[in-house]
């Protein structure tokens, strides 16, 4: 099983992610993408972006201010309930998540807990600082918000936003009088968000710093069930533990979105959309079906807002855990947003002429740091080829830093004239990367370890013939493909065709 | 002229930019995307990334976080210069900033004045608060960088940066590590910012929460004028004001970039080659030649890392301010960098085997707000047309929000079919927006309105003979395209060709 820590010194050592500010000794909970990095994220946001707007009619984006005015997180319930449970060593005074070392002590979930509870599991357990063995003092509850203060003043502060829902109820009425939306619609966001957790760990997974892409799907809240899309996702094979199943020390399944909601675990037809779409959505990106599952949140986790919850989770090295939370968010949102402004967050239907206030019938919210680390842990893989072992990194084509290299394959005989000229043609139409030094066994080796789907070499035979070798990272397949033809074929090839289809395989 | 209040209520009124929670009465400072802004930000950020990025081999980008390392801002001078200079009235308590005050009532710039000067500038000159006419304090020194508590302890504290130029610097140790890049390279980024400034104004012209596309571009100190592809811009046409004609009170001069280097007006060839690129890259996405001018700072207000800047400037009605700034930072920021982590950030040369710290040549950087303001104030006109007044957004096709709109003519005789049919195999290749309902003519003019360069219509001829009329937005012109062409064709249109050329003209 690949680690997180074989993540993170890959992620370094390629040029993925660095620690931010690393010469100054880092900053705990922050990370860089660097120059490969950069390119995946990015990949990864706009086939998010196109999955979500561009691929929906009904759905609209936005894109908000991480600062806003403080009374968002008010009526959200940020200000009251958004803490960790925090507990101090009383000898060397380190501060610890509660939760987490009673969860690493005795495997003990305190979910649902309140501070007094939990700090009487860690007296009567005895659990003793991890770091000198001293005793713990009381728990305290500690707001993850990160605050400042705002304007010449020093009275107005504000908070970064904790998640960017928010940002998208409070904007909903603005949003709402300048389009002309009509029920069933989404609004979607990818942007920042800032948590000040107590103690960030795995990476990626849990960062003080990240960015989330997420969509609210406000629906009429008689009409959970009018999905006129269902049966584009019907199909969707997904791994489903229901809440049902871990009350009853059941397993996880093999089913389909259909049968889900034909046997009432999944509530609504809506919710259920999003779910198979957002599930599928990773499969098609390449996630191996057997790494993910679809958990149904149990009574006593299930957050105040929401009536249901199912998380995508995957198989870390840590545990299966949340990549994705697709919630039923019900009106509870807007009818707070509504009460603390003091304005009408309600929708008018024209026809009906009836006011009603839409119900948040799925949240799909992912973060994009913890994708990206998904992606390449469920991507990289270390193989022995002829003797010798490769690291390669089976991103999908739509994901990788480069969808193309080319090669000379000396730098002689107007190989490399030749080499440029194709790059020059090719970089037009992909993202791709010229390599003219080192052997060729190693230009190929560096490639692969950044997940570039194909590489082409400039040999003596394409001197003659015009033709070039394509080299599929994958299969190590190669085929030779006339020049004229490259870009197309290379297109093909980027879209799934096997390597053998889009040119003649070398023996 | 295109006053920025008429690019507040269009903006708002068509879903582009609202206050950021206006819910609960805004926050002074902070705006958000909605629908249509969204996209069109999303498509300067694009168009930047790939002419900076993918369009130069030797510009990789990062993607750095907000939150780093608070000594990144003593070293880089901002803990102690980063300050505005702050007065407050002594009877209604209002704070202002000093410099703007002096500027707005005495019309006299306070560039590189003390807090002692401007103070006695204002006390000589009697001027008196604009709220209520009282008298003011003391001036003093307020630091612009917004800063937050990290960790559970309370005592360490970070900023949110105030610039993204420094994350690169605080990386490029890391990225020099990773990568193979050899002199000259740049380092490219994309994200947020923060400024915590007195009195943000001008809409998106002065935010508090901004979006910075920054590149720093390293050069071997002796190497500067070592530019191998100065060529490509040599001859871009500019608006030339320079320092001389500045304090010789001489002109703008229209000239090429390749005069400037003649006459050693600009000193260094990779100084002059981004200046060239960024401002045809302003030309290339449909500015107008008259509203843009390149301005040489004056001694007085360079900033203490650099030798030598340039802005682009806009024509605002504001005046002509600052789009974007190239600057020649030298090796101020490396060098501090160094001394303020201990850390080497010199460049090896392998082959002259020599350890030389890089000069950043040029540092070409733009607000995306700031960007985005000012491509909507330029393609922004009210026009008469048979009597009635239209608003268009004379939007480059690259970056409007939707590249084509479909329109059925009637909801009848199987038109919308038809329309749906066109309009679902157009989405696939361009962001496209389908429109049943109201008059064609109010039809035309939403889509007028937001910058939509095709609309499409299905209308009695499309049942008999299979073609639709697509209408230029900019010239009105219509023609009839097959619909088995309408792919090909729309794309020539969107790539510049004329719409009399992709059709047949409908007199």
């Amino acid at each position: 099983m690949v680690t997180i820590n074989d993540m993170v010194s890959y992620c370094k050592r390629r040029g993925l992610v660095f620690p931010s500010s690393e010469i100054y000794g880092g900053i705990s909970g922050f990370y860089d993408y660097g120059p490969i990095g950069v390119e995946i994220v990015n990949n990864i946001k706009n086939e998010w972006w196109n999955s979500i707007v561009r691929n929906n009619e009904n759905v609209v984006g936005i894109y908000g201010t991480v600062i806003g005015n403080p009374k968002i997180w008010e009526a959200s319930g940020h200000v009251a309930n958004f803490v960790d449970f925090l507990v101090e060593c009383k000898k060397c005074k380190q501060k610890f998540r509660a939760d987490h070392l009673i969860e690493d002590v005795l495997k003990l979930s305190t979910e649902g807990m309140k501070a007094k509870e939990i700090e009487d599991v860690i007296k009567k357990n005895n659990i003793k600082c991890p770091s000198c063995k001293g005793s713990f003092g009381n728990v305290t509850e500690f707001n993850l918000m990160f605050k400042t203060n705002v304007g010449p003043s020093g009275q107005e502060f504000a908070y970064l936003r904790p998640e960017t829902a928010q940002t998208i109820f409070a904007d909903f009425k603005s949003v709402l009088d300048t389009s002309r939306l009509k029920l069933p619609f989404g609004i979607a966001q990818i942007g920042k968000a800032f948590r000040n957790e107590i103690s960030p760990r795995n990476f990626l997974f849990r960062l003080r710093e990240f960015e989330q892409m997420e969509m609210e799907f406000f629906v009429h809240p008689e009409k959970k069930d009018e999905c006129d899309k269902f049966d584009l996702i019907k199909d969707v094979k997904v791994n489903a533990y229901t809440a049902e199943a871990q009350e009853k020390k059941g397993k996880t399944v093999s089913t389909t979105i259909a049968e889900l909601v034909k046997n009432k675990t999944i509530k609504s037809k809506w919710h259920a959309f999003w779910m198979g779409y957002r599930y599928n959505w990773f499969l098609m990106l390449g996630i191996k079906p057997e790494n993910l599952r679809l958990r149904q949140h149990v009574k006593t986790e299930l957050s105040h807002y929401a009536t249901d919850t199912w998380d995508i989770e995957y198989n870390y090295e840590f545990g299966w855990k949340e990549l994705e939370g697709i919630a039923d968010r019900t009106d509870f949102d807007l009818k707070q947003h509504a009460k603390f402004s003091g304005q009408d967050l309600s929708y008018f239907n024209e026809e009906s002429k009836e006011r009603v206030v839409p119900h948040v019938a799925a949240e799909p919210s992912v973060g994009v740091d913890r994708a990206f680390l998904t992606f390449i842990i469920d991507a990289y893989a270390e193989e022995e080829v002829k003797g010798e072992k490769r690291i390669v990194l089976k991103l999908n084509p739509k994901l990788a830093p480069y969808k193309a290299a080319v090669f000379p394959l000396v730098n002689k005989e107007g190989m490399d004239v030749k080499a440029r000229e194709v790059y020059e043609s090719l970089r037009k139409q992909f993202a791709t990367f010229y390599d003219g030094s080192g052997s060729i066994g190693r230009r190929y080796r560096r490639m692969d370890e950044i997940g570039c789907p194909a590489t082409i070499t400039i040999d003596g035979q394409t001197m003659e013939d015009n033709t070039v070798t394509v080299r599929d990272r994958d299969s190590l397949k190669q085929v030779r493909v006339k020049i004229i033809e490259l870009e197309a074929k290379l297109r093909r090839f980027l879209d799934g065709e096997k390597i053998e289809k889009v040119g003649t395989l070398i023996k």
